[in-house]
């Protein structure tokens, strides 16, 4: 038994872990396109930051340790094509030799590819120039060269999603000073923009620049001044022209999937381009699986979506290695779980946003709230923002989204409401639950049963549904 | 209609506030026997350690607060009898004057009482003795009168649970030499001794004297000495004896139900004494609640159970107070979820252990786990030690303990493992879970995560079922 998995990421390397864990008698190989399978990108921040020393810390395991469980690395590997009906990968080596490796069954964990924005001469750029589009750990090393080479003091970086947020802080952790800048009306648009500007806050304190609702058109070098630097411009919210010349610009734009290698093979596509799989993580061709950022993703309210995250490759990883001998696991689906933290914030969330879930059929109300982390006498407490999610119609918890501070576990309240939400909960279940408390962690009532009782007070102001959690509707 | 609650703590004052709240027009009295109504007794240690300078803001309400919802607070007031054919309850108020306080319903939550050990001497001693049997506010004022009238260097603790082990500390940040005894094997008996032993350690690594597996025979004062201290002695776990002198002795030995004014008045009994209660808190007699330390309570786990904690007094009385006014809620029960900071770690727990849970007719298996509170290479990473306890035969979650550095979000992760087990989830399920991850706050897949798939690889290593969160048995 021959399984074969085609990226050294998330879920390539989790579905050649399963399968070695599962039998240790399979032959299990991982093709991988760069020399460092297994790292976590999502650490790179803290690389740049100087918080974590050592790249070469950021790898989840090393070689020694993957090889260790059994499985071979075919690195700096490239697959050219997969012939489905031979059940063959062909693939190129780094010295150009090309190789072709039968498999009884394949996993295909291809990633995903930065989205490189609609700016006029962004083509022309590079990381010779000190413009980065982010996404691999070469990425990360071109971006490490442009700081110490240059006494880079100015940085922009376009885009305010979760890692242009943790560069920017960074960047700000270097002495450098960063201009942030956002395309949408507020940073970090995965939560509502009302906790947004919490974040935009903290990061204007910090000393960054925050321009939100603007769109960066053009990029180009300047040569200007004595040393060279990149001159960007564009237009505010207002449509006001702006224009800022930096060091180094950062660009982070999101990222689609990476399909061609399966597309070229015959793959179905689904939802945003990405391989449309089964909850087994199955494509449409035979013995041929797929997880991770290159997939259509199982979500538990949405049915399909695209959603590319580190944690749900993992898990749709393992699935695809468990089911590529021959299991019938089922991935669970995701809830598009996301935390990040910017300087002293937390923000998080888990489930449906408002236009998210009526969207999806929902008939949702969203009710913001605030509470203490911990009871208030005790040193240290800090309010957390809220906005709860339900659906008036049954009662059932939908979304929950959080900002505080980063000693006020929001992380792991968020992870409370994604298991409410996992379970199919009610919001007054939420208030039923037996959380721990003590003074200087919670409260009586935790936060998180204050934002769940404002949202059943709400939803009974307005002739909202709020079930008991007995009651058998839900 | 009017509403009687008996009783200013927790269940007393829920119950008050939640008929206010639903019914503005209903007359809601509350007979409180001191002056401090709705008071968070948790929190006295962080007045005696200094934490909290002004005891007053242990107050969870204000009296004006509180009164300012509507209800009228009798303070100082004791409850004699209840006559519950005549819908009367008799008081005495604090200047002897007896009154009758008719009602349509009644809310008994007279809490618990300290259990006073069987030590020879202590009936002879008391807050002027410096030896203090601690429950009331009156109690903790009489310890800050101790501490604050003598030069207090020394100080004995009998009882390691969780307000022991949180005076223990508030003692140490005085400046006072603590010895902490316990008499069962381990401080915390709450935990598993695996754990306890770590909580242990952290005690004497703050120069906390524990004499665990030692009982106290005797106590007496002392007036050897130029000033009068307090001799007590006993056994050491292998039988030896062993004597201190010191300047305060605080006892914590748990608590029992306070049932006399219902007992007295006809109300039912069971489990440990406690007021037997249904779900609706009613009690036997007609239109009398109660809820609250004083009253059996359910556990979604185990059926009944006498667990007395401020959280379920919270709920319950909220429950109660809603019947009170003709409602019909149900208390969902209880996990026993219970966390507690001992200097710099904090211990948890929810559910069952497992000498518990096959007691219960369960098929336990416990299975010892650790994992980092977040990624290693990201700066401050603490290990988390946990022991899970699943059923072989079902897979189903039954309980979890925890044990970690207090900024590693221990009591949040436990509040994961409660929401689970209100659910009825499988060990495996949480594996499942769609948790957040960033680098400085977890891990792709979280500490709980790594838990659950220890839990599993012993479960299928010793025959038992790991069963899929799909599977229709669970």
């Amino acid at each position: 038994m021959r399984v074969v998995a085609i990226g050294g990421s998330d879920a390539g390397i989790s579905a050649a872990l399963r399968a070695g864990e599962l039998d240790p008698s399979a032959e299990v190989i991982v093709v991988v396109a760069d020399a460092y399978p297994n790292f976590s990108i999502c650490g790179s921040p803290y690389y740049v930051s100087g918080d974590v020393a050592d790249w070469r810390n950021l790898a989840h395991r090393t070689v020694a340790d993957l090889e260790a469980t059994g499985m071979r690395l075919r690195l700096d590997t490239t697959a050219e094509r997969i012939d489905a009906d031979a059940h063959e990968a062909h693939v190129t080596d780094a010295a150009g030799q090309r190789e072709v490796i039968g498999y009884d069954t394949l996993v295909i964990g291809t990633g995903a590819l930065p989205v490189r924005p609609d700016i006029v001469g962004l083509d022309h750029l590079g990381g010779a120039d000190a413009v980065h589009v982010l996404h691999s750990m070469a990425d990360t090393f071109a971006v490490m060269r442009s700081l110490q080479t240059s006494t880079a003091r100015t940085a922009a970086i376009i885009g305010a999603g979760y890692l242009g947020l943790e560069m920017a802080e960074a960047l700000t952790a270097r002495g450098i000073a960063v201009t942030q800048i956002e395309q949408l009306p507020e940073v970090l648009p995965a939560v509502d923009s009302e906790l947004g500007s919490l974040v935009a806050s903290e990061l204007r304190s910090r000393g960054v620049e925050v321009l939100a609702g603007t769109v960066v058109k053009r990029i180009a070098g300047d040569d200007s001044d004595l040393r060279r630097r990149i001159r960007i411009d564009g237009a505010t919210a207002d449509g006001a022209p702006f224009e800022r010349t930096v060091d180094v610009v950062l660009v982070f734009a999101g990222v689609r999937p990476d399909v061609s290698l399966a597309a070229d093979a015959g793959a179905r596509l689904g939802t945003r381009g990405a391989i449309d799989v089964d909850r087994q993580m199955r494509t449409n061709l035979t013995d041929v699986y797929a997880a991770g950022d290159c997939v259509v993703t199982h979500h538990r309210l949405l049915g399909s979506a695209y959603i590319p995250l580190g944690t749900t490759a993992h898990k749709q990883g393992r699935v695809a290695g468990e089911n590529a001998l021959g299991g019938r696991r089922e991935f669970a689906g995701s809830l598009g779980t996301q935390v990040v933290k910017v300087f002293d914030l937390v923000a998080s969330r888990t489930g449906l946003r408002d236009h998210e879930a009526a969207a999806a059929g929902f008939e949702p109300l969203t009710v913001a709230a605030e509470a203490d982390d911990h009871k208030a006498y005790y040193p240290g407490a800090h309010r957390i923002a809220m906005r709860w999610t339900g659906d008036r119609r049954t009662g059932r918890l939908l979304g929950v989204q959080l900002v505080g501070h980063k000693d006020a576990e929001v992380a792991k309240r968020i992870d409370v409401a994604a298991t409410a939400i996992y379970s199919g909960m009610s919001v007054h279940a939420v208030n039923e639950l037996d959380l721990s408390y003590t003074p200087p962690l919670g409260s009586p009532w935790d936060a998180m049963q204050h934002g769940a009782q404002a949202w059943a007070r709400a939803a009974a102001e307005t002739g909202g549904r709020v079930p008991s959690s007995v009651d058998p509707d839900i």
